[in-house]
């Protein structure tokens, strides 16, 4: 699912209307929140996309975007099962 | 799983835990107000309670409690499989 | 604004409309994640109402609702001014 | 604040931290929900910016781009004062 490109880590994930893809969101900004780590990421309407580096590193993938995009899939799958 | 209590459509559901209790608390927030119709709803760690009534009515159960009610189901089981 | 009622910290907080009411749960859900320290609350349109006390320690008030409760009276003071 | 760049509605908002951005997301979501019109969006942690198009009319500019854009700055006025 998720790809190295340009020293972030990538991945688009779809639900099933607005409405899933927001409460996925909500869960994910929970986690992020949690890590004190946060996404960059975009919505259009049932999708989702990350793009994901350690800013505090030099804005490359480092064990924090690993960590974060773990818990993202942890949660993804029980929105698209 | 709901049930008519003193002119109140009342139901309990139990999630994983909170970040799952409050995502499924998101989108019955985003159908509320869509239908303008709000719940009394009361959180507990992986627990949200309803209690769904009619103000304008007079405080009693109407279509309108009905059809939140339904929506609300229709959200609940995807998180409860 | 808190109140120490039968081993409860207990506040009611009004919004200006529903809208408001969740975005101010939502920041609530961020921190209370955060601190691993949950609270029961209820919401009524523009109302959230708190009960803080800690089920680890016997459902009694401890420094961590204390603690709950500040973070919760900064998020409130930016909605309500 | 919105600009009209490529047949899109243009901004982008700066918020206290990653908590009060998400916050404002969600009653964002409320009222994009309410309108049947939802934004492209995208938030990097204090910050959330927007490109507001109608993909029913040809991904071009409408009433309805406006109408959203008009109820985000409401949002966000309550949010940066």
């Amino acid at each position: 699912m998720w790809q190295e490109i340009e020293n972030q880590l990538r991945a688009e994930f779809e639900f099933k209307d607005f409405s899933q893809a927001f409460a996925f969101m909500t869960e994910v900004a929970l986690v992020a929140e949690k890590l004190n780590h946060h996404p960059d990421w975009r919505n259009v309407w049932n999708k989702v996309s990350f793009r994901l580096s350690t800013h505090d590193a030099g804005d490359v993938i480092t064990a924090r975007d690993h960590k974060l995009a773990e818990a993202i899939d942890l949660i993804r799958k029980r929105y698209q099962g």
